[in-house]
Parts: C-alpha cells; sequence; structure tokens
C-alpha cells in the first residue's frame, strides 16, 4: 500500500513495503520554551531552524503543530505553514485537535498533506473526513473513539476499520488513511507496549494501512527513556509501523538499522549514508 | 521450558517465558590483547576482573572462551575456569571447538555448566553430547552440519531438530539443548538478519528450547555496529531468543527494555533497578 504526500515540487511514497519514512515531530511547543516564544511573536526562524536540523538528521516530512494555552491556532498554523514551506520543500503533517485550524492550514498549504488527525468519535469524523476528501489530504486515525480508548487491540483494529470505512465512503482513498495503534506509558499500564505492538500487527496484517505512531511517551515516568523508546521503535518497526512520528535527532540510526535488518536497504546504502551524513555534521 | 544451569552455590534458570538472561561474552582473547598475555602467564587477574565487572552490568552466566594462537586450551581453559570460580558465584559457559578442552574442564568446573558448543556434525555430536550426559551439562547446538551453514531457515530447524534428537536419545534432558540459530554479517548478505530471526522464531515455536545467539557479529564491516546490534539483539529476543552472549556492558539496557516491553519485569523493577546500579557505578 502507497500513501503518496506531496510538498510545493517533492513528491514521498509511504510504503508498507519500503524503508520507513520519518515523520520529524519537534516543530511542537510541548517543553519548547523558545518556540512558544517566538511563534507568539509570529517570528518563525526558530521553527524553521526546527524544519532544517530534522530534515538534516533524517526527516522526511514535518509534523506541524503550533498548540498552546490561549493561542489561536486557526490563525497560527496556517501562518506557521506558509513560513515553513517559503523554506523547505517536504511535506507536512498538519497536527491540531481543532478542526478550524486544520481548514485554515489546509486552504494554504501546497502539495499534498497529511492531517495528524481523525479519531472515531462522531464528532471527529464528522468535522475532519470531509475536509481530508474536499482538500485531497491523506489523513492519520487514532484508534479511540466515543467510549475512549480500549485495552484490546482488536477493538482498536475495529475503530480503525471503521474509520477506513467512513472514509472511503466520502471518497477519500483507502491509502491515504494512515492508522496511528496510540502508544500509552508502559510505567502506567505493563501492557501497554504489547497492546500497541499487538494492534500494528493486526492493522498491519488485516488492513494492509500505513500505520504511524508518536511514541516518546511510552517511556513516561521511567529512566533510560531513549533507549527504551529505541527499543520500542524498533519492535514497533518489525511489526508494521511505516511513518513514525518522532525526532530524528534522536532515533534515526535506529531506524535504519530496523530497514537494514529486515532487508529494505541494499548494500546499507542509507545505514552508512546517515552515519556519514551525521559524522560530516560534527565536523 | 526452563534450562537450569548452577555455579558452586547459586541456580540459575533460563525460562522460555521469563526474562531474558546475559550470558557475559568478554572473556574471550579475540581482540583482547591484554588477556592474550596475563593468561599466557597463568596469570588470572585481568580475567577475574572481566568476570566481575561483566556482572556488575547485569551477566547472569559468564562465557569462558581462552582460545588463541598456539595455546593449549586443555590444560589453560580448566585452570581459568577454576581461577574465575573462586572468585564469583555465577555459572559458566564453557566455549572450546576443542573437545579435549570441553572435558578437561568438566572435570574440575562446579555445579551445571553450559558446553559452548555442539553441532550438526557427525564428528561434533559423536565428540561432545556423550560428555554433557556424562558430566550432566547443558549444551549449545549450533545449527550447522557436515553440509555447512545453510540459508534456509527450515533446514536450521531440521539441524536444531536432528541435535536434539540426538542428545535425548543419549538420555540429556530435552530443555538442556539450547539452541543457537546462527547470525552472519548482514554487509555480507543482506538476508543475514531476516534468517536469524526467522530461524529463531521456528525454534521457539517449534521446537520450544531456550535460544542463545552471539550476535555482535551481525555488524561486522559496518559502521554504529552498537546501534545495529542494540537493534537486531531487540528483536532476536522479540522472536524466542532467551539467554544472548553478549557484552553487557553495552546492552543490558536494551535487553531490560525489551522484557519491560514485553510485559516481563513487572513495575519496571529490572529496568529501573540496573539504571540506578550503572548510575551508582558512575559515581
Amino acid at each position: 500500500m502507497k500513501t503518496i504526500l506531496k510538498s510545493k515540487s517533492q513528491e514521498l511514497v509511504i510504503d508498507t513495503e519500503g524503508p520507513v519514512v520519518i515523520i520529524g515531530e519537534s516543530i511542537n511547543p510541548t517543553r519548547r520554551k523558545k518556540l512558544v516564544e517566538t511563534l507568539s511573536q509570529h517570528n518563525f526562524e526558530f521553527a524553521i531552524q526546527l524544519a532544517k536540523s530534522q530534515i538534516d538528521a533524517g526527516a522526511d516530512v514535518l509534523d506541524v503543530n503550533v498548540g498552546y494555552p490561549g493561542v489561536d491556532d486557526a490563525a497560527l498554523l496556517p501562518e506557521t505553514v506558509k513560513a515553513i514551506q517559503q523554506e523547505v520543500d517536504v511535506p507536512l503533517c498538519i497536527d491540531s485537535p481543532n478542526p478550524r485550524a486544520i481548514e485554515s492550514t489546509l486552504k494554504v498549504i501546497d502539495g499534498k498533506c497529511l492531517i495528524n488527525s481523525v479519531n472515531g468519535e462522531e464528532k471527529s469524523l464528522e468535522a475532519i473526513l470531509p475536509m481530508a476528501k474536499e482538500y485531497d489530504a491523506a489523513v492519520i486515525g487514532l484508534v479511540m473513539d466515543d467510549d475512549g480508548i480500549t485495552h484490546d487491540p482488536e477493538k482498536r483494529l475495529k475503530i480503525a476499520e471503521k474509520i477506513l470505512n467512513r472514509a472511503v465512503k466520502l471518497g477519500i482513498k483507502e491509502e491515504d488513511v494512515v492508522i496511528d495503534p496510540l502508544a500509552m506509558a508502559v510505567s502506567a499500564d505493563p501492557n501497554a507496549c504489547l497492546i500497541t505492538l499487538e494492534t500494528i500487527k493486526l492493522v498491519h496484517d488485516k488492513l494492509g494501512l500505513n500505520i504511524t505512531q508518536g511514541a516518546s511517551n511510552i517511556s513516561f515516568g521511567l529512566p533510560n527513556r531513549e533507549e527504551l523508546n529505541m527499543a520500542h521503535m524498533v519492535l514497533s518497526i518489525w511489526n508494521g509501523l511505516t511513518c513514525p512520528i518522532a525526532n530524528p535527532n534522536k532515533i534515526t540510526t535506529m531506524i535504519r538499522a530496523a530497514d537494514l535488518i529486515r532487508a529494505r536497504d541494499d548494500f546499507a546504502l542509507r545505514f552508512t549514508e546517515h552515519y556519514y551524513s551525521m559524522e560530516a555534521m560534527k565536523s
């Protein structure tokens, strides 16, 4: 299954049979005071700097989230996206819980973006899916619904199916639905990662869709978070994750390693190329 | 399936349903000039230091290999084992391609050790298995035979079955056979890791045995070897590896992460305990 995203002049394929595509997570105000400060002043230099450094580190797509307390992201998100797409030519993933922010951004964005996100709640399906259709965007479907977040992977699969069916009914192409299996903190629930990994496998095996995940929170409350996140990332990829939302500065090497191990990197070209480009940046 | 090893006074269980057991690889002269020098002088201080530091870093069992060009390991291996078991109380894994060295060591070793290794070659089966029976040792079975090393995971499984059947016929308990699926360099064969991982899964699913692996060579000839080895380790554990032979200083955190993700570490106790013991050693 191939999901095609586009920037102004570039096309990017997320392929369930291909190597992993990295969606850079760093343009997000959570724990980034400087981003909040600069964005509040409509100063996009720091956001653009985050965009460029993530691309250098291996990001193929950039998630853009400008949510912080008190923000009017229906105004700020499109403004930020316009500033970023003037400077970098990679597809964007527009990230907001506010449908008005998604819509105002869809109106100004170049190419074909990924919407982050819709979920199985009726309200969300009704607000987001028609926009994805109207503006020809791909969309991330979170496997939660009006009943909340289930612990049962089979039920998470059912929610993924529901989102997919609703999207297809509106004329959205199947390959333009990307599923997020939801990753919760393993410190809160010892089965949290197993539930996520099983959901990934089910969505991969039964629906064959591309799968994304923002998984840094699985290690919340624990030490050695980077290593724990790396282990979870590799196992998620093994089970069917194809386009994680992650910090490429920390995780690209492990992602390239997973692709090499899975024989999706001929002659270890991407693995070694990443090493040499990181070495070059050090010097 | 539970393989029980013993040192002088301790018992260790390698359990296919339990957390991973780490066999420390570092008492091995390959690329350790100082070990060759000290062992040649029958000075065991450095070997003992390697033993203790590996236990501190998370090793449950220690592999002991004294093979270097010109060595008489039938004399040196038992001597080294005697010196080590006077100082540390963990089970040992005696590692030599020389059946005479294995036998002379079995005569002096405390408890119940692991023999590294037998393989599917007729000569090896005939030399090693009777000793494992006579001295009540567990034994690692390498999935290669008189035809060499096959690329076909199903054929590797067949060799594992052959080793198991021959062992059981001699009265060795099924659980005392631990399989090594063989890990080769992915730079030489892009499918090398996939073949190993599939073999691990087959041996786990069909035979239910404990599985070991010395896998640092999968990254031979490539940069970022540590990360590549970590990714391969985590995937091997996911597929059924239960007692890797590895450098605990480099890999214990990832192994503990894999156990935590698989819900084999209640309350993240082992994961956090390892972190704090490493922090304590730093200060």
